[in-house]
């Protein structure tokens, strides 16, 4: 199949090396060329000087690019892909960005005859390494279900969630719990050094229970060894926490233990910690 | 063995009730003596008058009550266990009570030739009925040798954590996390439920990431069906909350998501709803 993929990040990089692995003709866009020119050295395909010119003739566009404003850019904008593709093709967003610019460009799409997803991801890195990334999708089914044998080839699950924006709306959801965990086991964990106690020894004891979560097994130990120089970081989750909590004051969910969290991230970022891992929470209450 | 055990509520009857079934001759004291006699009826041995008749001739006597007071009240209070053990014999402590209460009690033993644990148990009435608690231990090594065989007919794990006190400070981490977690739960939920989302399918997608923990996978589908009428209660959490606190203040460890969690646990309390799960967090965000 004829494809387009806008952004080769950490993330897009290598989710469109598995399209291009699976033996489809993928054109990508990047902004700093010289990564679209290595991406091609890597997987083949081929490189496009505009957003616009790796979205023509292709089936399905993918983007994966930084926020609402770098979306737009890539889409709506001068050289954007919605000014490439054809009639009765289907865009497909994995940038996590705004429910309300999902619903923009989906009806700016449909103007155009364009079908468009916004397609969140969950798994990291290393999930889109692996091609193993959990997709949420908002949008319509009938494009859904063009976009997800192809999407499947880097992700190890692919739901629809509802009406356009509704991906974005679950990927908050995710963000959300994500933030309660994490700074629960960061004030447990130093509560637990302050105490005196083995605090790994204590992780292994309560891993076993009720105060378990995938945080506590894949970061706990690390917390407790202070290193934080990795994973997802503290500039991504306040990008995200930010998205959250606007969609909260426009729905009316309250949030008042994330908007603590999102201020603590806040005094990370001012602490020059905006590129450690989330669970850097625990340095703001411990020497770790 | 012959052995003592004090109060059989939903947790110390049945673990109790494994003890008599592993063939010890167990002598239990019950401060409503019907429920002692109940016990005898069910599974042998014998119910005392006074704690201290209880203890008399024990080599292991057992404790799980309500709180910091009652345990005084049984052990160094004028019947208590304390006037009735024979020297080298053993104390466990099953309550979740203060770190201070503990070493107190330890130092008090000490003076009488007793050692004594502290051994919170996380699991809750189920784990108790099945024998598969996870049992935190704070105390001496050779009384932890002695104890340790005896508490494994109710226990899936025993774990000395440290010196005295240190049971407890163990069980206060476990409760920390899991406040933050159920609160970061009842916010993504609720979230959902404001976005017009599909909650449990939210939760179907969400539970495979790093989003995921014990309260998702087992309170997330009942808290959007509001379901709260079961498992560990908002007055017990209450009740750990505050030792948490009490010994973070002492410490210096810093609780501020969790002194905010506790507020909302207060505000269940006030509305009534001190006897739902702890999940019940989900009714102060949604009309669940």
């Amino acid at each position: 199949m004829k494809l387009g993929f806008i952004g080769l990040g950490v993330m897009g990089g290598p989710m469109a090396g598995h399209l291009a692995k699976a033996g489809h003709e993928v054109t990508v866009y990047n902004r700093t060329r010289s990564k679209a020119d290595a991406w091609v050295a890597k997987y083949g395909g081929h490189a496009a000087a505009t957003p616009a010119e790796a979205a023509a003739g292709a089936q399905i566009v993918f983007s994966c690019v930084g926020n609402d404003d770098d979306l737009r850019q890539v889409t709506i904008g001068p050289e954007g892909v919605f000014h490439g593709m054809s009639r009765g093709s289907v865009f497909v967003d994995h940038t996590t960005a705004s429910a309300a610019v999902a619903v923009e460009l989906e009806s700016a799409g449909r103007d155009r005859g364009l079908a468009c997803l916004d397609a969140p991801v969950s798994g990291g890195q290393s999930g889109a390494e692996q091609g193993i990334l959990t997709v949420m999708v908002g949008g319509d089914a009938a494009a859904f279900e063009i976009a997800q044998p192809v999407i499947a080839h880097y992700a190890r699950a692919v739901t629809l969630m509802g009406a356009s924006g509704s991906g974005q709306k679950t990927k908050m959801v995710n963000q959300i719990c994500v933030a309660g965990v994490v700074e629960g086991l960061a004030e447990g964990l130093a509560f637990a050094l302050h105490a005196g106690l083995d605090a790994k020894k204590v992780l292994s004891v309560i891993s076993k229970g009720a105060a378990t979560s995938w945080q506590m097994e894949n970061r706990g130990d690390t917390m407790v060894d202070g290193k934080f120089d990795f994973g997802f970081a503290v500039d991504l989750m306040r990008k995200d926490l930010r998205i959250a909590m606007e969609e909260a004051r426009a729905n009316g969910a309250e949030l008042p233990a994330t908007a603590l969290i999102d201020q603590f991230y806040a005094k990370l970022q001012k602490q020059g910690h905006g590129r450690m891992d989330t669970s850097s929470l625990m340095k703001l209450l411990s020497d770790r």
